[in-house]
Formats: C-alpha cells, structure tokens, sequence
C-alpha cells in the first residue's frame, strides 16, 4: 500500500477515495461536543455522557451490565493492544489471519505487548473453523510453543468481506471446544453489520465472542472505539487503559460522540450510506466489464483497472494502487464512508464510464 | 488522592475547582473543529493542520525544522511512555522525584515498556543537581544496576511550583556531565511559563533540555498533547506513536487545536487565567490566616483548612482533600483552569470569609 | 557496593571474604555429575534426576504434589523475574523494601517483564506489617496508580537477617487480608533455616507463603535455584521458564545438584558452617570491642572497622567495602560460605587482634 | 514433533537419537571442573576461565578485542533473545524462516522482549537473498509496519542443512544494502562448521554477520553458548545479560568448559563426530532404499521410513516422528551426537537391514 501513490500537491482538486477517515465528523456529533461543552464533568471515564453512551450501546447490544463492560479508547490499535493484552497470559499467543490489521498494520504493537502472533492463512480475509483448527494443533509442543489462547478477527475484514452467522457460529463453536478465547476488530463493524448480505446482529457478537470493538473513527466520530468486554474477562481492564494512555481526561470527548451515534439509529443508517455508496461504484465496474478482485460486500471496492485509466483517474480521484499486475492492470482499492458525496460518486462512474467508452 | 471525596450525586449543584478538566474546549477550537469539518486531509499525522500547527509552534520555540520534530498525542500518558521508550535502551532507567506523575499517577505504564525508575528525594516537588547527583552515584554498580540515563521533571510539578531558569540551567549542565538525558512533562507548561515569577521561554527548554511536551488537555483542548523532539532523538518517533496507539487516523482533530492555540496568544492567554484565578483565592486565604501547604505559583493552590469548614465548602465546591492531618485540619486542594468563572472564585472565597468571620 | 574496592592484580594471594560464590559446587554435586555423566536423559526439566530432586525437597517440605510444583533455573535473577512475571497481571505491582535485591540488584530484570515496583521501608531489612499496610493504602488511587498484589520479600534479607516465624505469619496474615500473595527470595535461605535463632522450616514457607525459592548458587551448587510454586500459581509456569530462557535443555546438571543437597542434610550442614564461620568472625570484632552495623544472623558480617585497618586487611584479604563514613570508620561486608576455610577465619581474626593490640 | 512419541516408560533399554542433548559433558570438561573446583574466582562474568576462554575462542576467530566481545550465556533460547533485543529498537523487527527455531520453538520468547518477527519463505531451510529482499519491500509501509532490521538465520538449520560461504556473503551483501543486520543463531554451528560439504571459517561469521552464537550445550558441555557481538553492537551488552537471568554468579562454569572446548581442536573434533555418525546412518538408509527427506549435511537424518518398521524401530531406538504421512510412510528425525556411540550406530543400521531384507 505504497502512500506515494498519494501526492499531497495534487490532493486539493481532487475528491478522494483513499479511506473512510479524510473528514471530520458528522454534524450532529460536533452539535453535540457544542451543547455540552460548559458543562462540568468528572474525568477519566466516569463523566456522565460516557454513562449515557455505555447504556445506549448496551440497548443497542440487548445486553445488561452483567454481562458486559464498555470502555472507550481514542484509536484502533489501543482498541487491539489492549483488548489482547487484557486477554492473555504472557506465554499466550493470538491468531489471527495473514491478512489481519494487527499483522502488518499495527507497527508490532500487539508484540509490543510481549505477545506471539501466530498466523493462519485465511480465505477471503476469514478465518476459516477448519485453518484456525490446523494451526492450533500445529502449535501444542509444549512447552517450546507459545500457546494459542485468543483468535483475532475483524469484521468487516481488511478485504471488505463480511462474517455471516453462521459462519461466526462455527468458529465460536471450534473456539469453545479447543480453549481459545475471540476477538472481534470492529473498525469497519458497521459497514459490517449494515451490508445487504449481513445476518449478525450486536447481539449475537455477544453471544458468540468474548470481546469485541465498535468502530467510531471510520463511522462519523473524530475518534473513539468502544470496547465491549464480556464479563469474564473485564477486570482491571480500566487498568490496562490506564497503562496504555488511553483513558483519556476528558473522555466527555468521546462518550458525547458515542451518545449521538447510538442515541437513535445514525451510527447505522451512515453505514448503510457508506454502503450504498460502495455498491454504485462497484456495479458501475462491473457493468463496464472491468473485474473485482475481491465481492464488494461494504465499503471497500477492490477493482481489476487498467494502468492507464488509473493514471487518468488519479488526476481527478485519490485511491490507493492496491497492487500493480504484469498484465497491464492494477487493483485499486475505492474506499467509501458515511461522509461519501454521492455526486462524486455519480461523476466518478460517469468519468469510468465515458474513459471506458471512448479509451478503453 | 481518595476520589470518594467527590460524590457524584452532590455534583449537580457544585461549581468544581477539582482538577483543570472538567470542561471541553475553548471554543475558538470548538469553531476551528467545525469551519474545517469538512474538508479532505490527509491522515495519521499528515494532515495539513498538523503541519500548520507544527509551524506556529516552532515559532514559538523560535526553532527551526533542523532542531526540532513535533508530534501529537491524545494524553499525557501517551506523552510520557512514548518519550520514555524513544530515549531508552532496554537496560536503562529513567530519574525521577519521588512526587513525579510518572511515578505514581500513570498505573505503571512506564515499567510496562520494560523500564526501571529511580526516586529522587524532591524539594518542593523538584528535582535538585545534588539529589540527582547523589543518587545517580549510588545506581553505578555494574552490570547489577539499571542504567540511569534519563532524567524525568515536570514544570510546572505536581505541586504546582515551577522551575526557574537557573534552577533548569543548573539541571542541564549536571545532566551533561553525567550523559544524562531530560524530558519535561508539560502536562501544565502552560501555567509554569505564564507565572508571575517564571523567567523561562520555550526556547530555553530547546536548549536546556532533549524533549518536552506541551500539554493541550488541561489548557483549553479537548485533548492532545506536543511532543518537542530534538532532532538527536527523533528518529523512528512515529513509529513508537503508531505502536502505542497514539497516531490517531483524524490527527486532524490535534492539528486544529494546537494551530489554534499557537496561532496568537491564546495559550499563554488561558494559562494567565488559571493563573489569576488561583492567586485570588490563595491570597483571599492567607488574607483570612489560613496557611498554605506549598506556594501558589501556579493554578494549583493547597490550602490548610479546619475540618468543619471544608465540610461545609464541599456543599458547594468540588475539590480534592489532600490529606487530612490529625490536628483537626485538613490539606485541600484548590484546582483552577483556562475555564475557571471569575464569579465562582469570588462567591468561593466570599464564602470562606464569611464562614471564618461567623464560625471559624 | 563499589567493585572498584576488589583489585584483580591482587586476589590471588588474598582469601576471599567477598561473597559466598567463589568457589565451585560441594565435590558430592561434582561426584554425582561424574556418575551419572553418560546416562542418557530427557530433557527440558523431565529427567529422572530433576524428578528425584523435586521428590527429595518435597519431602523435606513435607509438601504433596497437590500443593506444590518445583522448577529449577539457573540463576536467582531468573527465579526473581520468572516468579514475578509469573504472579501478576500486567497492571499489577511487587512491593518490596527499599534495600530489597530486585530492587537495585538486578538491572531492571522485574520492570523488564513489565511491572511496577513499589518501595516500602525496611526495617533491619525486612518488610513489616505496619509499613507493607501504610504503603498499601496509599496505592489505592484507582485506576491512576498500578495495583499492588505481591509482596517480595527474601530470607535471610540482603542485610543478612532473618524471618522469625512470628513475623512471616504476621506478613501472611495482613496479606492474606489485603488480597496480596508473598513470594520469597531464598537465594540465603538456607543459612535463614540454620541460623541459630531461627524458627522457621520449609514448611512453614509452603504454609505462610505463595511461592518462594530455595537458592543453590550460594549453597554449594555450581549453580540453580529451586522454585517452589504454590498449585494455584502454577499453572504455565514451564511456559515462563521457556520464554525466559531459564529451561535448560540439560536440565539433568541442576537435577543432579539439587538431588545430592537434598539427599540427606547436606544443604543444612553447609548452611551451618557458612553461619558458623560469620559468627567466628563476628564475635571475634565484638571481643575486640568494633561495633556490627547490624546484627550478625546469618553468613554476612557488617563491621564498623577503622580505616587505617581496612586498608592492611585487605592487603590479605578480599571483601567489599559497604560504606566509606565521615569518622574514619568504614563498614565492611564480610561473606562466609560452605566453602570458607576455618584455618583463614582463624588467620583472619587473629591478623585483625594483632592489628588492634599493636596499632589500634 | 509430538512428544507423545517419546514413552518415559520404554526409553531405559533404547539407546535415543532423539537429540543431542541426551548426555552430560565431555569427560575433559568436568576433569577441568574438578580441577580448578577449589579456586576462588570472581563472578559474574569476570573469572579468570572465562578470559581463558574468551582468548582460545578469538584465537579460533582470528579476531581481536576490538572487533568482537564474547559472553556466554546458559542457553540457546537465551542467546537468542538477548541477542535480538540487544540489537533493536522497540519498533523494530526481527525476520526469520517459517522453520526457523525463534519462530516456534522458543514459547514466544523474543515476543516477550517486545519484538514482531516477520516471516520469510526458507528454502531448505534457510534464508534467501531474493526471498529477504521481497518480504523487505513488503514491509515498508511506514509508520504501520514494524521496520525491519535484523535477519536471523542458524547455522546448521533446524533441518540440519548448511550455508556455504557463497550463500551466506549473497545474504550479507543484500542485507548491508537493505541496512540489515544479521544474527546467526549457531546451536549446532560446530557441526556446520565441521560438515563435509562447508566451506566456512569462524572468521567469516566475524566478517559476513553482526551477531552470532557458538553452541556449547549441543557441544559437549553441560551448558553454555558463546555469543560473538561486533564491538558496534556491544555496548551495554552485559546489561542485557544481567536484566535477563542470564549473567551466572559462577561464570566459571561455562567460562572452564569453554575454555577446554576451544584450548585444542576440541569443539570440532566431537562436532566431526557427530557428522560421521548421521552420515553412517544417512549411507545405510539411501543403500537400503529409503528416500531421505532433507539430505544430510549434518547430524540429523530425516528419512521416509514405513509405519511398520518405525514401530518396530521404535522399541529399540528412541526418536522423533516428525511427520505422519498419509501414504503409510512416516518421516523420522534420527539425531546424532558428540557422544553418540559407534556400536549403537551399526546395530540401528544393522537392524533396519535386517527387518528390511525379512520384512520390508
């Protein structure tokens, strides 16, 4: 993912694709920080909009404070560092799939933490109940190997791609049986738990894992993920946030925030925009011939281009080059949001659309 | 600290001189968060207001790219561990009086980057050449003792005093000699360098220390912290900031801030109020007989009160009992902010007066 | 402990005074090595010789398997850092005295795994109720400061003093009612259960304490210490060896050891000669009217000794110099082992009355 | 390599190529440990032996003080940890091949030091220029990836294959390129360096690596590796040792058997041995008609033996099966040694010929 396809001196022109976090956040989460901004609050996690946020998501996740914790941190590698570390022993190991955010996007920050990721290789982004099983039994040489305690996934993955109920039902299932606890990376859970094909509810991640994140940077907050631990694994987790300098002094900044998106329906309905907006894009591709590397299941549109409309198109739109081909084609990767100008959109396909016509 | 001395259900009606951030922002930043919201930036401390803010700060550091890099992070925490770790080698400790934030405020999270530290007997909160003389001589005996090659103070320190250019100098040359690093936590640089009897610039700490930070939480931000790098210990820095969760994806949310701060006066403006604030109270209590537990020097004012009459003010004023003495009085702690009401400090300390006057 | 006081050029026709690891093993331990050279064994820990020596300390531990797990590493520092790592959560701190070997003996090993120390005075060395409770409370300032939950405490103590039964079981009470676990550093421990006024066994130790361990090192082994683990901590514990290096492949070479010492009474002979010696040595100042800097319990002698009589005596022979005082006067430490030569204690009580009789 | 494999209760009347781990020491080791039993010597690393044994190994090096500095350590795992961390920054990371011993066979070790390990494809074991430099690119997405900075490699492989001096200067010369440096983890770098097909000197290792580790444990002593660090990485090398339970009281111990190792040709005459041995059984099997699955370079043998004859092998001789294969054929691991007996060996090959001819 080489950033200097990305040329700062050209970017204002254009309307970029690059990610799902180049703007700030959604109105009525800056409204809200305005409302409230007087007020005195305590600190540390304990103001009361971080109370009103915690139940909000609790009714959201149909789940009492017995059964869950929720704490909120300002990044998603705090989000996984923590959640791992929290989770594991010294010589415990985390699986997680190759192509896994905390495998090569974390900088070491899980191994910062003294643990071992052990890798297993995963189909369309997921670990599969039969890999995760593999590797597990290829790692019990006792006491040489660390030992496997916590699967990491993260949906959506880094692909795009979505977890279905039964497919997270199944990997909860060969989890329970070998003593492995699951983690679920929720950067993207909205985009997730909105898509067309989705069947997973809130609920059921806290049925079937032990400890998941709620995404708010990549759906419309300027920061914050919330936490949700199960019970059995949350204490002293305030702790690990403590240590980890991520226990923010003024956490009113993002219990207001979380408050606003899971007071009605918003933090989905920007999912299901961001959605929408991937769809139009990757329908578009696929009506003008051109292939997807990877189904367009969220936000996330891996396109098969040819170098030279992707040179044209970067004159106009910013995107990452996921991966040059020898075959005179690229994969680039279109990422939409909750923030996506559906003009833009329009004007993107139609830019395709005529290139391809008259170019292609 | 016992925080069972603030209940949270006698809040509501209380005006808190708790701690210096119960509020949100200064809402020039709050309007800086809103007129930008819109716009694309770049990420991960790459937007264009990060790099805006860098250059209003390195004027005010009178400083130039060659001497120093600046980063920013979402807590003091962050600042502090990541300093830490980016000066050390694994075999080397970090000096610090035994009142120091790090030492007891931030749950470990020093040691948790695999680092000792060793206490200094302060005065006055602050670290002394001879002190730190002395006990660097007895932490020689190699290879059995750690390494002391950082020297950790904060200005202003937690008692809120602050350190004078000579006392800094003094600091600087014995650290010199000895090969030993410093970095000033400046969770309250704000303050220190706003005090009536400060005659330090943050230039002087360019040349009299190796890194500082300059904290924006508790002057006005909503959050986000300086790191000042010289140039000898900058390498890498970013990547200890990914791998400890603090590059936030929206930098842009630190960026706005800062610029804002540093754009005119504005961040010494806020910090001579607090200042202000705090010395109207602690002379309105020496005026009424009442004795202080260290000098006002800054927004911190601690204060020697009978029993019965901090009883009574913790009705209407929130504040930290320090500690409580076995002669009937009472160490409190008075804490006063960029936000701090000039009408609740004169109804605060009209009350004290009446309350001596009438009963004490 | 300046090493600069040890000249190399000098030692070899001075005795040795300087500490208790100077020579080599006990010639039983080289016997039975010899012995058993060529048979062929399992390795990492699961030779037959490392499981006669675990049933051979059980049984002078008067301990089942049900209760407790051994485990030999190489060296105390190991035992220490391995113990440690082992007992705590991440957040989680060891309180220890001021004096105590983790904290200024061992280069950084204990916050190198990650965890906070806490300091607590001492007195003569040892860790008191009333001073391990006030600490405690003042560690309380959730989730600001790091949880205290083990207490690190080693017998006989670097000041070469022991536990008396009476106050290890007021330590295992107060702890027991704080919720902390104790381990014991038992790198001297057999000199502290042969010291004349002691009155504590190894069973007491299983009793009063969670995990302690028995040093070899200094008690006639080339090396190894055995690690007594309470079950409820010992689960993973091999985990931990492994990962810190401390899991010999050739297990067999501390097995072997620890089998011999542990075979008859041979560990506690040679701790009684090792104390023997001291007292030799330290009545003999007594009678010579020098001051002890502290009571002589164990293996070690501190001796208030002129300066003009140090300087001769260590012209014959080697021990460290502890403190140089502004009187003329230095406290000198003077070591004794299983292997110190009586004829030189002779030698060297009756150089120093010669020296006192005619120079002092 | 399931241990279950190993039966305690069978393994007195087989004679094991389980490992060569399985004995004490090379009688001329512990007659020196006899030998110099009595002497009084300084600790920690500065004996008069293990200077002795520092001048016989530069010796064979051909290197001088100022190139090299040489500590020894008790075990590989610890070599190697120490070693790495001693090398990297906490961002930076180490890479290695999917088979290489750090990657899962030390309990996650070098993870505990704070270290993320990158994988590399191996080719027979070992590490390529071409594969290094690709996975190199693929991790330069600064600042979310861990910078890569150190190769490990070992030498002989875990497979038991060999670098030649072409392989190895194609690696150093990449990885100077790359800024690379390089560890060579050297377990078994007698019986490389004493294989038939080597073309390597102890010299080249100071020329063409940074880093690098010569086994004793595997080489006739009961303990014991001497790790060889280019003065550039030295500094502060006996800090780490000492932090990691590393650093013995009685250095002594590794510094004789070193000392007598390397005083003659030694150390590589039992590693000529070794070789001869597996070469002994390698001929037999190929003779034979059993395919081998990785050639023999050096005292390991991996051949494809039939299921039937494995058991029966298996209630004579003890080893590993190291993989089951599903075509009734199973691949086992003979390992020989410095003490493996001449007469065991042609009874194993003589038994396999025998059932071979009846049987097979």
């Amino acid at each position: 993912m080489p950033a200097s396809d990305v040329s700062v001196s050209e970017l204002p022109p254009r309307y970029n694709f690059i990610d799902d976090y180049s703007e700030g956040a959604h109105p009525l989460l800056l409204e809200a920080l305005l409302r409230t901004n007087a007020t005195q609050q305590l600190s540390y996690g304990t103001d009361e909009y971080s109370n009103d946020a915690r139940r909000l998501i609790r009714e959201k996740l149909n789940a009492t404070d017995d059964e869950v914790a929720i704490h909120f941190v300002p990044s998603g590698t705090s989000a996984n560092l923590i959640s791992i570390a929290s989770c594991l022993r010294p010589y415990e190991a985390v699986m997680a799939v190759e192509s896994g955010h905390i495998v090569s996007k974390e900088a070491g920050a899980i191994e910062a933490t003294g643990h071992k990721m052990i890798l297993v290789p995963g189909v369309n982004g997921k670990m599969t109940p039969s890999n995760l099983e593999r590797v597990f039994q290829q790692n019990q040489f006792f006491p040489h190997m660390a030992k496997p305690r916590l699967v990491y996934i993260s949906n959506a993955t880094e692909l795009g791609t979505i977890y279905t109920k039964a497919e997270l039902t199944a990997l909860s299932v060969v989890c329970k049986r070998l003593g492995l606890l699951i983690l679920v990376d929720g950067a993207r859970l909205g985009v997730a738990l909105s898509a067309p094909r989705n069947d997973l509810t809130l609920r059921d991640l806290v049925d079937l894992t032990d400890i998941f994140w709620i995404g708010g940077t990549k759906m419309g907050a300027l920061l914050g993920e919330a936490i949700v631990v199960k019970q059995h694994l949350a204490d002293g987790f305030v702790f690990h946030l403590k240590q980890h300098g991520a226990l923010l002094a003024k956490s009113r900044l993002m219990g207001i925030q979380f408050a606003e998106l899971f007071r009605g329906n918003l933090f989905f309905d920007l999912a299901a925009h961001a959605n929408t907006m991937a769809e139009k894009i990757s329908t578009s591709f696929e009506k003008l011939g051109y292939a997807l590397a990877a189904e367009t299941e969220t936000n996330q549109v891996f396109a098969v281009l040819p170098e030279r409309l992707v040179r044209r198109l970067q004159d106009r739109f910013g995107f990452y080059v996921w991966e040059k081909r020898d075959d005179g084609n690229s994969i680039v990767r279109i990422v939409t949001s909750w923030a996506t100008d559906a003009l833009q959109v329009d004007k993107f396909n139609s830019w395709v659309q005529q290139w391809t016509e008259r170019d292609g």
